[in-house]
């Protein structure tokens, strides 16, 4: 018998999600990183926006039931949807 | 004359930065996340782990001098080497 860490390859699925503020929306968390970025010499900065990156590892083969999965947990938790976007990436 | 809002196409370059905890560091944010989820039902998530995602706007046309500022940005001020990695993608 033989273990393997991490997943098992058929029965494993990995979902990148970005995480990004709407156009219009306000980002002081980004414009306090652009005035630092200037404060230390960088030039040539025209905007900075922040956002959030969300690695998940899901018990699930199929695409299609680990797309829904994810887009329902961006719904109910992880992104603001009145104010911020969201995109998924399966990995499989 | 004509006023083009936004940078000028030939002028500009977004550059997008992930930035991710090292394998082996904890990631109590992303444990949270997961904690969560699982209360709301999600089942069959194996891991979560959560990072940050920084897009700049630069002023900048050559991509060889976009990248070395990006990159000594990251080791400066947005990324701590130390405990994380970072990724940048150029868009010209």
């Amino acid at each position: 018998m033989r273990f393997v860490a991490g997943c098992a390859k058929h029965r494993c699925m990995k979902a990148r999600i970005l995480i990004t503020l709407k156009n219009g929306v306000l980002d002081p968390q980004g414009k306090a990183t652009e005035q630092v970025l200037a404060g230390l010499g960088f030039g040539g900065i025209n905007d900075v926006r922040q956002g959030k990156y969300i690695e998940l590892d899901l018990a699930e083969n199929n695409p299609t039931n680990a797309l829904n999965a994810v887009r329902a947990m961006c719904e109910k938790l992880l992104a603001n949807t009145v104010i911020e976007n969201y995109e998924i990436d399966l990995d499989e």
